[in-house]
């Protein structure tokens, strides 16, 4: 049995949560589902983001499944600090698996990429870097005012990423890892971030490896996509260059992630990259296929690649049935899904 | 008289400089150029980067044009931190300009986007954030390896290129500003950055603004790069948006930039945003025109914006009448743009 934490969230976050748990109920025997009320409407409803008894609920699931959390309304970081980063750091989600595909019957934006040829995932750090909430401020609010934000990096937490991202590539076809990081500028955090590359890539002399600056690297993601496999960066250059690769593969309609501690001492998260889009939410017409596709990759860490192979699969037939111009229903979607994934 | 200091620098700088003066010769009487010998070349031979003497002389001129400095050859950082950062800090070049246009003729990446849609300026802060090498490392080379690297941001340093930015605005057509940052992360920074962008903000109430965090704009300059006008943001934001920028409207090729002190009190550089591309060097085949663009930006910035406009009319009919597959020799385009810029 399958213990799963589901945050519907804010926005159009419950209608294509719902989608991806009739992917699952479809699936997978023995769902049982537990949903939590977290986001933006319990922080005006309440105050609260992340009680510590929730926290602590919330890690007794074997996953969490995540629709989409924020608001218009919120200031900017009570809900992504409190809540998003708070799960990502307390249950050690060090690797944020973010794959980009170029689906057949995908219209992507760039003229000279066919679908097929784009099918890369990026390993991004997901506990530390930029992100691990080091910074201040002195003389706020005057002319002299300071600001700092802090970058740690450990040993510890580059190489155990690093690793993951190697023993994804060999399981893949290309066995290639590139690692972006800005080694010319950031000397330190780059030097640490090349030196453990490097120690972990002579281990496996048979997968292939590049290095790229971070601003080289947003830029052959626009022009050449097809040429990387496995790409292993930062948190903070992760989250700009998945963007990228969501937006040359069809957009972030349909990005799924997943927050994942490999270890399993803690439980992983699956969300699709998008956010609550309050301007569509509502009218049934939000696309659920990057949560359907983060329910996929919960599938693979639970242990049911054949399951996940399966919505995959569903989520291919789909995309290469779409006609351009219909809008199409979140509900009939996740249907269709549902049903082929049994097929 | 304008005086230039040149430094050609590694690979195909010194080819495409020799086209980027051809250009300013034709169109600017009495510049008195002196080149400096800087980059990989005078690292090898001497094991200098930038002695305090030519910074020194370098000081005395009114502009730098640089062509590209670096080579495989030389470890990460030596020339980046010792030559390029060095100018851009020591004479406190704080406005890091690079614009990027989708020239009619050039056919850029992106499926849906015409020609001339795309006329957009990033203004990158140059001399502060991540940028300003304040990081180090404890415990280096053992599994208790620490890295850091620190945002260092001030009042002073904000607000002065986000006047900047909005002083261009207003000198263009669609008198727009975006401000990017990631203010849900790096809320302290974010905050400074937020903050006195709406005070700026204040005093110009017939610019619109719009803030975007960057993984966004990183998605949008793929989908939508039509909707940028002016985008401020900091030194490292800007380093990779640039990147992308120039992707969407044809490459690197065709990317000049600035690195502008405005109130004159130290030279402001011109370089192109490419790299010395060892590979193709002495070949003859480099484009030259973003070098040229450079020097353009370099005679608006020497308060010649007339000359500025010939040039750029020079490469506009330059880059229309170019031919697909066709190799193009640096001299020869060189030899066009300089005989057009005068017609
Ligand atoms: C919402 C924000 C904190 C988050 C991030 O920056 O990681 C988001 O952009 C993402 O990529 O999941
Ligand atoms: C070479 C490097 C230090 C530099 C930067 O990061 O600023 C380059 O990428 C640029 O954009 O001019």
């Amino acid at each position: 049995m399958a213990r799963i934490a589901v945050v519907a969230g804010d926005g159009i976050g419950p209608e294509v949560v719902a989608q991806a748990r009739k992917v699952l109920d479809a699936v997978l025997p023995n769902v049982q589902a537990t949903e939590y009320d977290l986001g933006a409407a319990r922080w005006h409803r309440t105050g609260e983001v992340l009680p510590d008894s929730v926290l602590a609920e919330l890690a007794g699931h074997d996953a969490i499944l995540l629709g989409a959390v924020g608001d218009p309304t919120v200031p900017p970081g009570v809900l992504e600090r409190g809540l998003l980063l708070k799960l990502r750091f307390a249950f050690d989600q060090y690797v944020n698996l973010r794959p980009s595909r170029l689906w057949p019957g995908v219209a992507g934006p760039l003229g000279n990429v066919k679908p097929g040829e784009v099918d890369l995932v990026v390993v991004r750090e997901g506990t530390e870097g930029l992100y691990a909430g080091a910074g201040g401020s002195l003389h706020r609010d005057t002319p002299a005012e300071v600001a700092t934000e802090e970058s740690l990096n450990t040993r510890h937490g580059v190489e155990r990423v690093i690793r993951d991202a190697f023993a994804r590539a060999d399981r893949r076809e290309r066995r290639k890892v590139t690692l972006v990081h800005k080694t010319n500028v950031l000397t330190h955090a780059g030097s640490l971030w090349a030196r453990t590359f490097d120690a972990v890539a002579a281990e496996h002399p048979d997968i292939a490896t590049e290095y790229q600056h971070v601003d080289a690297a947003a830029m052959f993601l626009v022009t050449q996509p097809q040429r990387y496999d496995v790409v292993v960066t930062d948190n903070l250059f992760g989250d700009i260059l998945t963007d990228i690769a969501a937006a040359v593969t069809g957009g972030i309609g349909l990005a799924a992630s997943g927050c994942i501690n490999p270890e399993g001492a803690y439980p992983s998260m699956f969300e699709p990259v998008h956010g609550s889009a309050p301007d569509i939410a509502g009218q049934g017409i939000a696309d659920p296929v990057a949560a359907v596709l983060s329910a996929a990759l919960l599938l693979e860490q639970l242990g049911h690649p054949e399951s996940a192979a399966r919505v995959n699969a569903a989520v291919a037939a789909e995309l290469a049935s779409r006609v351009p111009g219909v809008t199409l229903r979140t509900e009939e979607v996740g249907d269709r899904l549902a049903a082929h994934a049994v097929a």
